[in-house]
């Protein structure tokens, strides 16, 4: 996804009625369209290896001035083009953390036939504590329901059993705590689901640690390609096989348009004090058009509110200050 | 997979050399093949909740009687057609933790286009300690020479990224150690792999603790389900797609034999002091009689021998006596 593709996708959701305040190189990004405001910041520290340090080093990246415009009231979500890594050191920095958030979360709408199940955390923080993940659930039902209009979310724990005591002793303690908080009910808690569910549909969001959750994400990706492709060579292998494909390719549709990447924005990055996407960087226009609307509407619905009353009605806001913790930058991706 | 299904794989790895030591009911098994010695063994636990508890209270069981049988020295390698949890369980009981091995762990050969990519733990143990994870290193080296006939397994560490530093407390402490093996040449490591590279071909064995190794196996179950339900749906939704797929069936034919679970036998209990095969409950006779194939090949390879020379030079056996440890049988399936 190049600057000129961002600046289109910018003007598509402008055309739909999103306004948005762009930060890239203008050189390469064109006049902007109406309802789009430029700022030009050729400057990008996407492919930083630490992004941690790019952040505090360059200010005048077009991340850095982003989530700045952000921490300033000048915008109200951030959409970042630039990649997972990039947008939660930023984030961190100078959105920071909501108030009694324990982690942020990296939260990823899977494109699943029927409606998309949310897994959180893919990746922000390797390494989790039970309280993560019960902070993880109330962050997820929260998006799902405000940014995805899912009505009542229902919540699943990932776990190696659908039994309360499987699992490590992460989510054994986990779900425990998530078990008494259904009971009680402040959440639509399913309990332990496999590996499996993650495409089948029994809930809406489903979490998991940032280690098992990146590890379940890629080899989604890779299981799915290496199918798609052996389909594929399969229709290109002899002409029986490419007029096979010819006719079979208008049933298969809906089934790539269910499972298109593009259809939910990208991934979420919750528990900051305001919403950020980040779009995969092979989207196109209209993917990243799909991320900003998402964004916006994110916005528009208070999904931080929204998420900040739940954990508070769950009593489970955070009490230490967010500033008094060193660990929350050292697991970021 | 019925017994009479079970008693005519039994005859077809029979034909191939085999010689069989068959315990289940007599009255649906019929008359037994040549190479193969039926014993009447009726009762089955297989289904048990709680497969520790059964192991010991119903010794009549055709699995007790089979893994007494292997104590006793009458078999040398173990096929169980009645899951993990009860393979397990009986393993444990009479076969018993090999000398100097901390936990048994699961081994799966992945049906991946090219060759076969073992993953371990898939689910023997929930919880692990990093130096649980480095002697399952060992050990899926040692059972992928003897049993797969690959010449020095490359063997990856399952993590959320392919630097070093990356993964959670338990994967980095794994690494750290299994670089330092590699360096003095005892093992082929090549580093950290991601979720898809358990499809790409880039190590031979991939080691994970239980809990990651199962989400991922019921992860991809789930993705390649679905996705050749879709294909196959299409397939039948119209005149055109109908055509499409009986014209692409042929093409397909060599992706699906490489993708066939039944190809590798099954799931190995790997750890104990004799080897133990479980072939999947929806296997065919061919599947069932490739595991026990490969189980006597795993036996007449020395598998277990082997993986203890491996422990042995990489100075990471064991120094308490097994029986110490209350904890062997807890995280069990």
């Amino acid at each position: 996804m190049g600057p000129a593709e961002v600046a289109a996708g910018a003007a598509l959701a402008a055309q739909q009625g999103a306004r948005v305040l762009l930060f890239g190189p203008a050189e390469q990004m064109g006049a902007p369209a109406e309802g789009v405001e430029l700022v030009d910041a050729p400057v990008s520290i996407a492919k930083s290896a630490d992004p941690a340090r790019a952040v505090r080093s360059t200010p005048e990246s077009s991340i850095v001035q982003a989530t700045r415009a952000m921490a300033e009231g000048r915008a109200h979500a951030l959409v970042c083009a630039g990649g997972t890594g990039a947008a939660l050191a930023a984030g961190l920095f100078n959105i920071k953390r909501a108030r009694g958030v324990h982690r942020p979360a990296l939260a990823l709408p899977l494109p699943v036939p029927g409606r998309p199940v949310t897994l959180l955390d893919v990746g922000a923080n390797a390494q989790a504590r039970s309280e993560h993940l019960v902070q993880f659930a109330f962050m997820g039902a929260a998006f799902a329901s405000a940014v995805l209009g899912v009505r009542r979310p229902r919540v699943g724990l990932l776990s190696n059993g659908e039994e309360r005591e499987r699992g490590n002793e992460l989510v054994v303690q986990a779900c425990t705590a998530l078990l008494q908080h259904a009971e009680e009910g402040r959440l639509s808690f399913v309990g332990n689901v496999e590996g499996g569910d993650l495409v089948t549909g029994v809930a809406d969001v489903i979490v998991t640690d940032g280690f098992t959750g990146n590890v379940a994400l890629k080899l989604m990706e890779g299981v799915s390609q290496t199918m798609l492709r052996a389909v594929r060579d399969a229709a290109m292998a002899s002409w029986r096989g490419k007029l096979g494909g010819a006719l079979l390719r208008p049933s298969l549709r809906a089934f790539r348009e269910d499972i298109d990447p593009e259809g939910h924005g990208g991934a979420y990055l919750l528990g900051l004090r305001q919403l950020a996407v980040v779009p995969h960087g092979r989207f196109s226009r209209e993917g990243f058009a799909r991320a900003i609307l998402r964004a916006q509407r994110g916005a528009m619905e208070d999904v931080v509110g929204a998420t900040h009353l739940a954990l508070e009605r769950a009593e489970i806001l955070r009490r230490v200050p967010a500033s008094a913790d060193p660990a929350s930058l050292r697991d970021s991706i």
